[in-house]
């Protein structure tokens, strides 16, 4: 080999290494989840580890990424955890395990890291956004979904805490709100101002009644067919970012997806978000360098209908987190300081001794 | 249990009663069409049956409509029915069973009840839009489907009838039309500028040249890839209702939306309507108040490649249907009196009371 | 059968003729160009066949073109083809092949014909469009992919020439192109202005740096997102065209679609180009009048999972090239002097004639 022709891979290598010094490092923290009585099929405790056995680690820092992978968090599993109000079940297994994830997700914050939760069920956002606000009190939230998770106690009709937690989260829906036993730890840390919803097509009407009666931003998929989703996500920005910058927690349903493009997950509903419409969601949330923590919930291995349906609804979510730290579809924002130029005007000459 | 905690649930069945009340109850009439003699593939007349097991009637009870099903119609073979013109099939067949289906739907609407026309194929678009001018001489169509279906008995190159209804329709194009024998019942109830197309891809040259010179609007699937669906619906009611309000005849081909969302029907073809704009469309239509009869056709069950195909294709029937009669995406439009409240502040008393 | 009936027949039949000849005749010339050796997957040399045997000649006959097939060229496989700068994969037979493709296409253009190039892998462009501009040297090209394909053999990761074509291609570039043995006859024949993306989701961080740092007009699947495929359209004639009318040079990767719709493909990426948006691209492309000569590149028939992708992916290259040539949604643009008309009032009296 030539000299000539090592010349060349070097500059190749320094242009590796340009990239990966020129980009703003993120620091991330991933905490397994591995959670599933907020709701009521099996699996989706499994949900980290298929998120995980589909590459997250390798994608996060293909990027540039540092990433810090804190394992799965253990949750006791609470005895004698019976039904509150005879429907809402599990209400001390959900309280405690969300406490414990506050507790694991402000730390992760506390330290740096922009921090994401693999789930689980989405019941787990009381204990995420809970935790995230511990360190970052005026943060923001973009619930992305194909449900609103608003239900009280007192309308929920399946008794479901996954379609719940965010009317635990909202200061202005306390005086509707009954104190479970397991959640007296949690205290509302939003206003309705605070959040803003992305992809809904399956509300109860109750839920709507709250959407509407206090006023929470939501843009559901008609919204969506009616603007498209670059409006929709300039809207969502002047929304929650219009009185001034602030922290961004993202919390991901893979059921917003299309059940084409997430089979694997417990309440799928038709007419969902494509993959370019997830992924623009993302990218322009990268954009904003607001991004602090993401949950990314709701994957079920169990409920593929194939091995295939199961690594397409895990790639899938490994794709929503590596969009929402830096991967683009335009190729990497980097700076090369120049390409690489051939030694000679004929560098076939360089070649030729390549060859020999 | 304890009193508070009945208490809760009675509120929640107060709210439930609020829904069905407060919501302007449609009462809906279905008349199964099982006519398959427009065309030449055996199965189409099994559609009212999938329709039906796809859950119709329950899906618009639940939306609040009193339903009322007439059954299905039956439909006498003429004998000796030969081709007209050496070409054109069935005549006698068609001509008989739209008018058994025009005295149905007129019946129906001079009750007062919205008319659901399942079919069968399209040619029975003679009947229902036949029948339904009796009542409304004013009303107009909107007719979503793959296929113009505006050949003539002398521009026809299959020779099949579900290919011709909307020409014999058109008071404008009948010094065109021959006199079929099965139609000298049948007279012309629209003009040109009562209809408006939503959805074409697989139009004749014989069929492009009558849209064109008789001035009719549609917009295909490049107007819709160009426009986007919001656009094209508020150009559809412009057209049809800036003069005036009147009755809506939306005539769904199942075969509008794309054969990966509905494959069991015979004419399937590439690039068609998304879930979500077909969603979108009856949304609309029944946003305005103003839908008097829908048929639903070409739902084909023998068609499917499996059983899973068969199911995706009726239920996204149901779906169509559904939303012409208030089913939406964001909630049902209801008026909560108030939500529920927990009785006390602390509501976790009741919840040990209920625990013992 | 009545006199009166094979008028009407024969009223069809000329109908059917004005059709053929109102429409402008486009004469175009197929090549079939079996070639693999850009790329390391089997079986892209089968594209041609595949493309062929889903009914290319029927469909675009029956639009009316005049199709000449020269049938596949043949590639001489270079003996001692060995690495350049121990990297890059078989220069010598992608040099050769492209040289002889440069040749035919230039030949059929000359000729009169608009060409079609069927790969065969995408470093065959190098040859189509070298070919194409010693005809017209002021075309332009619009280069559908998800791929840029903008790699230098000196920035290159994979060493696959079928991810470098343009580069050779650009003027702009050629201080950074060592000389290729079997690149010697290549002349760079484009400026970075002539050139627009459309498609694009899979971008190497040197090839973005040259899209941003020698200003080339591109649309990823992002900005389809964004704008929508109608902007797009508008905007790249905009681009290409804003001074002078010019041929066009289309360079359609099937991989721009979505894997969902064309799977048998080497390198196929997630978030593709819908189905209807690769009509509009045509559509929009056949409406100018200028297409000159189109490359359908990078059918795989040996990577379907199916024969029913290989099938649907062969069909999809079909519908491209059909509508490139004039197929369109709408129906045929073609004028009909008169609609046929019914020789009596009571025409069914011709058919009780038929009857007996």
């Amino acid at each position: 080999m030539s000299l000539r022709s090592s010349f060349a891979r070097l500059l190749r290598k320094q242009a590796g290494s340009t990239l990966q010094l020129q980009k703003p490092a993120h620091s991330v923290a991933l905490i397994g989840a591995p959670f599933s009585r907020g709701q009521k099929r099996r699996g989706v405790d499994h949900g980290p580890a298929a998120i995980r056995n589909a590459g997250l680690t390798e994608r996060l820092s293909g990027l540039g990424c540092r990433v810090y992978d804190f394992g799965d968090l253990s949750f006791t599993q609470v005895p004698n955890d019976e039904l509150y109000n005879n429907l809402v079940k599990y209400p001390r297994s959900v309280g405690l395990a969300s406490q414990v994830l506050a507790d694991a997700v402000s730390g992760a914050v506390a330290a740096g890291h922009s921090c994401v939760t693999m789930g689980g069920d989405h019941s787990l956002a009381l204990g995420s956004i809970s935790g995230h606000t511990r360190q970052c009190p005026h943060l923001c939230v973009i619930w992305v979904d194909a449900h609103a998770d608003i239900n009280t106690p007192l309308t929920t009709q399946s008794g479901n805490l996954h379609g719940q937690p965010v009317s635990f989260l909202l200061r202005e829906l306390q005086d509707k709100m009954p104190l479970l036993p397991g959640f007296s730890w949690l205290k509302p840390c939003l206003s309705t101002s605070d959040i803003v919803y992305i992809g809904l097509r399956d509300v109860d009407p109750a839920e709507h009644y709250i959407l509407k009666n206090y006023d929470i931003q939501y843009y559901s998929m008609r919204d969506i067919d009616r603007l498209g989703i670059q409006k929709v996500m300039e809207r969502t920005f002047e929304q929650l970012m219009s009185r001034r910058q602030r922290p961004i927690h993202l919390s991901f349903d893979i059921d917003a997806f299309d059940p084409s493009l997430a089979p694997a997950t417990g309440t799928p509903v038709l007419g969902g978000l494509t993959y370019r419409e997830g992924m623009y969601i993302t990218e322009e949330i990268h954009n904003t360098g607001l991004l602090s923590a993401v949950d990314l919930v709701e994957v079920n291995p169990l409920l593929g209908a194939s091995q295939e349906e199961v690594n397409a609804t895990a790639s899938l979510a490994v794709d929503v987190l590596a969009t929402c730290f830096g991967h683009t579809r335009e190729g990497a924002h980097t700076v090369f300081d120049e390409l690489p130029t051939p030694n000679s005007p004929d560098e076939s000459d360089s070649e030729e001794q390549v060859r020999i």
